[in-house]
C-alpha cells in the first residue's frame, strides 16, 4: 500500500474515513467543514489531549493499533469522569510523509474500537504532514440532564473509593524500560488501558461527591480533588488494591503510577457502592494528601507498606 | 519570567488560564477533566485542526499573538460555514521547554481576542512537551436550530457566492517567500485573517444551499461543493473581486489562494443577497468548477484575465 506520502492527504483521508463506521450520536460525520455531534442534555463536555511520540508513546513498544486505543481511551476517560457518557471523538494526525498507510489505518482501526467500547464514534479531525508523529484528540461527552461531577464537591466525612486498576501500566512501563517481557498482563496494561467506563455511571447513582480519572497516580490526582475541594484526603494504604503480579514495588505503582485510567471519587458516608468499587479513605477537614496518616515522603512511596 | 521549562507544567497552565476570560457559553472552564460548554440546540457543531510549525506557521514570519489568532480563526470559520454560532475552543499546545514563557503568553492571548471577535472563548486544553511547537484546536458551535449548512445542497440554477477577501493571504505569503515587506496590507492578512463571521448566519437568512470557508482556494473549495452536491459550478473571473493591492498575479490569487477565510456558498437564484455578498457565478448540471466557461488549466490561473 505504500507511504502515507504516496497515498496524498486526500487519499489516506478517504482510507481512514472508510475504516471509521459512525455512530448513533453523530448525525454528520467526517466530510464537511465540521461535525454534528448529538447534545441532548443541552450542554456537551469537551477535552483534548496532544500525544507525542517519545514522550506519550513509542512505536517500538506499542503497535498501532493499542495507541489508537490508549489515545481514545484516555480522553474517554476524561468524559466519564464528569458523570458524562462519550458520544464523540475528533482525531488530528500529524505524520511524516514516510510512515506506512498500514500503520495508520491500524492506528484508526484502534480508535474506532475503542470508541465503541465508550459508546462513541470518530466524528470528524484533520491529517496533517510533520517530522513526528502527533495525535490530538478531542472528546465529547452527554451529562444526560445531571450535574458534572467536579473535583470540588468532596466533604469531610464523605468515603473515598476506586473502581479500576491502579499501578497496572506503570509496573507494565517499569519492565519494558528494564527490557523484560513479561508479565505480559503488565505490559498489556502499559499498551492498553482498560478505563471501565461503567465507572461514571454508577458514581452519579451513588452520589459521588467528587469524581476523576486517575491518569498521573493515585496520590497526585486525589490531591486535586483535595485542592478543589478544600480538603484532606487521608488513604488507608492496607486499602488499596496491589495484586501479586505487581511485584515488590507494587503499593509505589498503585499509589503513583498513572495511564491505568482507574476512576477515583468521593461518596456520602452511607453510600452503598457495589462490589466493583473499592474504599480507599476518608475526606477529612485540611488540606493535601495523607497515606496512613502521614503526608508524601520527598523520596517516593517504596517502603509504605513494609 | 524564563521558559517554559522554567515555569513547569502546571505554572505554565496556571499562567495561560489566567489570560482565558470565561465566556458566557462555558459553564465550567480550564481545570477539570473536561470543560462543560452550553449546546442549547442539543446538538454540537465540532471541527479540529493541528497547526505544525514550519508547515502552517514560521515564527520568524508571525509573531506568536498573530499565530494564536489565525490559528483560532481557521477553526471557528470552519464552526461559521456549518451555519452555526461558535461557542467554544479547546487548545492542545505542544513545545520544547526552551519556548519562552512570554510568547506562549502572547499566543494564548491572540486566541482569547480572536474568540471573543465571534463570540467564542477558550473553554480548556493540554499543555505538553515535544520537539516541534505544535497547535491542536478544537472549535465547538451551537445551531440554533437550524440545519447543518453542509457542501451537499447546491442545486442547478443557484447563484454562487462569497463573502470577505480573496487572494490576500496568498498574495503576502508570495511576498514574504520573495523577502519582500509590503504591501503591508497583504502581508498583515497572511498572518491575521479576517473572517467575516456575519455570514453564517446572513447565509442562513438567505436561504444558502449549501456553504463553506474558502481554505484551500476559491476553485478547490468549490470543488468540494460540486463533488458534494453532483453538480458543476461556473465562475465568471470578471465577477470575482481582484483589488489593484494584489498586483498583477490578482486573479490567480483570488482563485486559488486559500487562508482568507471568505465564505462561499450557493443561494437561491431569487436570493437577495447584502452588498457584502458578491455574485460569482451560478450552479449548473454536470461536474467540477468552470472559470469562464474552461475547466481549470493544469498549469494554473495565471492568464485568465488577460
Amino acid at each position: 500500500m505504500g507511504t502515507i506520502g504516496d497515498v496524498g492527504e486526500f487519499g489516506l483521508i478517504a482510507r481512514l474515513t472508510r475504516r471509521l463506521p459512525p455512530g448513533p450520536s453523530v448525525p454528520l460525520g467526517p466530510g464537511d467543514d465540521a461535525a454534528v455531534v448529538a447534545a441532548p442534555d443541552g450542554r456537551v463536555v469537551a477535552t483534548t489531549d496532544l500525544l507525542v511520540e517519545g514522550r506519550h508513546f513509542r512505536r517500538d513498544w506499542s503497535g498501532p493499533y493499542d495507541i489508537g486505543r490508549k489515545a481514545a481511551a484516555q480522553n474517554l476517560a476524561d468524559v466519564v469522569a464528569m458523570g458524562a457518557r462519550p458520544t464523540a471523538l475528533l482525531v488530528g494526525f500529524a505524520a511524516p510523509p514516510s510512515t506506512d498507510a498500514e500503520w495508520a489505518e491500524r492506528l484508526y482501526d484502534g480508535l474506532a474500537d475503542e470508541c465503541r467500547a465508550a459508546g462513541a464514534s470518530v466524528a470528524g479531525g484533520d491529517v496533517v504532514g510533520a517530522p513526528e508523529i502527533t495525535l490530538a484528540v478531542t472528546a465529547l461527552g452527554d451529562l444526560g440532564g445531571g450535574a458534572p461531577l467536579t473535583r470540588s464537591g468532596a466533604r469531610p466525612g464523605d468515603v473515598v473509593a476506586v473502581r479500576g486498576r491502579l499501578g497496572h501500566a506503570a509496573a507494565g512501563l517499569a519492565l519494558l524500560t528494564a527490557g523484560l517481557e513479561g508479565p505480559a498482563e503488565l505490559i498489556a496494561a502499559h499498551r492498553r488501558p482498560e478505563p471501565p467506563y461503567a465507572a461514571g455511571g454508577e458514581a452519579r447513582a451513588h452520589g459521588a461527591t467528587a469524581l476523576l480519572d486517575v491518569s498521573d497516580g493515585l496520590v497526585q490526582d486525589l490531591g486535586h480533588i483535595a485542592a478543589a475541594s478544600g480538603v484532606r484526603i487521608d488513604i488507608d494504604s492496607a486499602a488499596v488494591p496491589v495484586p501479586d503480579v505487581l511485584g515488590p514495588d507494587g503499593l509505589r505503582h498503585a499509589l503513583t503510577g498513572g495511564e491505568d485510567h482507574a476512576f477515583a471519587g468521593s461518596f456520602p458516608p452511607d453510600a452503598r457502592l457495589p462490589a466493583t468499587w473499592r474504599r480507599i479513605g476518608v475526606v477529612a477537614e485540611g488540606s493535601g494528601v495523607h497515606v496512613d496518616g502521614r503526608e508524601p515522603p520527598a523520596g517516593g512511596w517504596d517502603h509504605f507498606r513494609t
